[in-house]
């Protein structure tokens, strides 16, 4: 069969089967880059899926084939979604440290250790690195990358931010000639299934965050999904690329989708909206904005209609405008589709190229100043618990007044007869600042009026 | 003032200023790659913006300045929206050709020729090329890339397709481990634009076209644009990359907007469908389709809602599943953002490695056959005029089945008492193929109860 005729193309997905003997379909005769993966969980079945069985393309696309020469695991017994040829397999990282035909290492190990250590003597021993994980970039980025390009090699990290969304791409090469203006990004699928659930099956959070365990969306721990973190990590790596910030990711303010109610998803609803954990980027004229939050996402938008557990980005560029980009943010095969193509710039050279002009993580001066998070602008959701006595609402919409708060609409939920403490009180504000919106919230809560449980929301226009 | 400091970052869009004065802010003691502009129009006067008033993103991306030292145009007397320093205007192309430190050209110029020529003397004297002429691609792409390939040098046109959206790059670099499966696209925003006015200002496709042409969304001679060519002709250079396909834009099967009645429009959205000009892949298992048509998309789905004079492409990756970009389709700053990304591609060397590798316009085997276009499975919209007499329906209905069509849902208006000569019978199919449908609609028209103006249009699930 040549290479890619019609009839070996298949039409499928590669995502339904998940046991499968894998062959070497890569021509041992063509030029040959021997590469390997380090880590072989979900993700690394999937690159070799793709390097074993469909070596062709990467032929293809390389010039050259990708030859995977050892797969390392910690541990030979354990059982595997993927059956891999003979002699492939070692739990000896030595193997490949001491191959210097190895040029190429896909590291897919999580956590910070024993991944970083691993990846300083994979640089160190002259091998470019391929990697999906965000965590140890967000915090060892600056290390890790010095250590890179003192060495002259480098690192891809393309499936570390929305998986197959080639996001990493798009914005350090595609949209080069532009100043970044705005990010918007949906980007940890956790929060956007419960997210989801809550909303489309009207599940309180516990629920619909047990859903997404059975069916494999969260994690056992989900913390750091549902608590904004994985989602301010990704930012960090952003905001780097975008607008050369120099950031740690957890010094973005950050909030979850954890302390979401459905009174409020149902309250977002009828007026309009979803509410979305997003990932928000601004360049405004006192400096950069970043914060991960939950906020109001008008129905129709497209960041609205992002389902169940898809990614997006909206990146807004000075000379391209408005961009939007909608995927995968996570699985075996998307994040081996963004694993395989880094493989494949770095083995023809690319990667190289792009490396040494990214300012990533360098000691160089940020190109921006961070603004005070108070000052950044929009508009807010507030819903305050009143008790339902006259003149509530003028109290209320006079502390905003003095704020300089001016209001869009009012939503008060009538008192259905039963014997409540407290009624709903939901105000829309217009543009006012984070810090406005503070202080006015700070002074309606002292009032006798006002039970607790207020929530603040921003809305993303 | 620090290239890049957060005080020299503007936080606006580029779009709205159309007569400038355009300063260099390049350094011109940092290492400097030596570029020209062939072709001062629209598109023209954006790159120069980009590379004089904003020189230190192109520093900072390229790792070195974009110098531009030529700018070539046909007429020196003509009015210019952009203010050039002096000394970079010229009516000679030799200047240029004659100038060995210019190493890239962004060929600006329309149409085949004297295009055509001019990329073929410059290649020839060495100069990489950027370029967003898609007609010219499409017309002698393969007698352009066979002298690029032999003489060493590149041809980058990431801005032939979709404008602003980095489509060619995400399909030939950043989606390099899938094998494409499908891919739907908005490709012309001229037709977006009118079908957007048909539809939401009730307007007859004249009067639609009529305004696009005011706001300067399409040409005084439209009909490219509005037959489905300029879409075909996209859809040929993303069939080459994604594909590996050999077609020549004009044995694409395609129809454009310019027979489309507002009649269909109206039922369709009755029905829950927007009417858009799809420009259609898909890798089937007899072979590869492609097709250029309005189709009927159902509301809600990304593509539905693509408005205005936005593109947008649906792409599904074997391994990435379904990735979704919508931006600018073209403009002038859109369009030169891929420009200048691609030129700083093409000074760092990134382009040239792509190249090589990419298979494009080589009079190499294809990698994929062409399907019949009769052997295309779907649904249909079928618009009949038939006579308000008994019976009609089951004629109709007899023929389908006979064909092995089966009928979804039927729409039938009722006369409304005025003396209509003929009334319209809407039919949705389930899926059947092409080839099906023709024969059904070619018998159902020789009835004698069946008026002539049969629609039928795709359904794209």
């Amino acid at each position: 069969m040549k290479p890619g005729s019609s009839t070996g193309v298949s039409c499928r997905l590669l995502f339904d089967r998940t046991v499968w003997p894998l062959k070497i379909t890569s021509n041992p005769n063509m030029v040959k880059t021997e590469v390997a993966i380090v880590g072989m969980g979900t993700v690394g079945s999937g690159v070799a899926r793709l390097l074993l069985d469909h070596g062709d393309r990467t032929a293809r696309h390389a010039g050259r084939t990708l030859w995977l020469s050892h797969v390392v695991v910690r541990n030979l017994q354990q059982s595997r979604e993927a059956k891999l040829p003979d002699g492939l397999l070692t739990n000896d990282l030595n193997r490949v440290i001491r191959d210097p035909n190895v040029k190429v290492v896909a590291q897919l190990i999580g956590g910070v250790e024993p991944a970083k250590s691993i990846m300083l003597k994979l640089l160190e021993s002259g091998k470019d690195i391929v990697t999906a994980n965000k965590a140890l970039l967000a915090e060892h980025g600056p290390e890790l990358f010095d250590r890179a390009r003192q060495l002259g090699r480098s690192i891809a990290f393309e499936a570390s931010v929305a998986g197959g969304i080639p996001i990493v791409t798009n914005i350090s090469q595609c949209l080069s000639a532009n100043q970044i203006i705005s990010l918007r990004g949906i980007l940890n699928g956790t929060s956007n299934y419960v997210a989801t659930r809550m909303d489309q099956d009207d599940l309180p959070y516990a629920q619909a965050l047990k859903k997404a365990q059975e069916w494999g969306f969260a994690e056992a721990d989900p913390s750091y999904d549902v608590d904004g973190s994985d989602a301010a990590q990704k930012l960090a790596i952003l905001a780097h690329l975008g607008f050369g910030a120099r950031i740690r990711w957890n010094h973005i303010p950050r909030r979850g989708i954890d302390s979401l109610t459905k009174t409020d998803l149902n309250y977002a609803k009828q007026l309009g909206y979803r509410i979305k954990l997003i990932a928000f980027a601004l360049q405004s004229d006192s400096g950069l904005q970043l914060t991960v939050a939950p906020m109001l996402v008008k129905i129709g938008k497209p960041l609205a209609e992002v389902r169940e557990n898809f990614n997006a980005i909206s990146v807004v560029g000075d000379a391209v405008g408005p961009v939007f980009f909608h995927g995968q943010g996570a699985g075996r095969m998307p994040t081996a589709s963004a694993i395989v193509a880094d493989m494949i710039d770095t083995a023809v050279g690319r990667t190289g190229l792009t490396f040494k002009t990214l300012e990533l993580w360098s000691d160089g001066v940020p190109r921006v100043e961070m603004a005070h998070p108070g000052d950044l602008a929009g508009r807010f959701y507030l819903r305050f618990n009143v008790r339902d006595e006259p003149g509530v609402l003028a109290k209320l919409a006079g502390i905003l007044g003095d704020n300089g708060i001016s209001i869009a609409s009012v939503y008060q939920h009538t008192a259905d007869g039963s014997n409540q403490d407290s009624i709903p009180l939901v105000i829309m504000t217009r543009d006012t600042t984070e810090h406005n919106a503070d202080n006015a919230v700070f002074e309606i809560e002292k009032l006798p009026c006002v039970v607790a449980g207020t929530e603040r929301l921003r809305i993303l226009d």
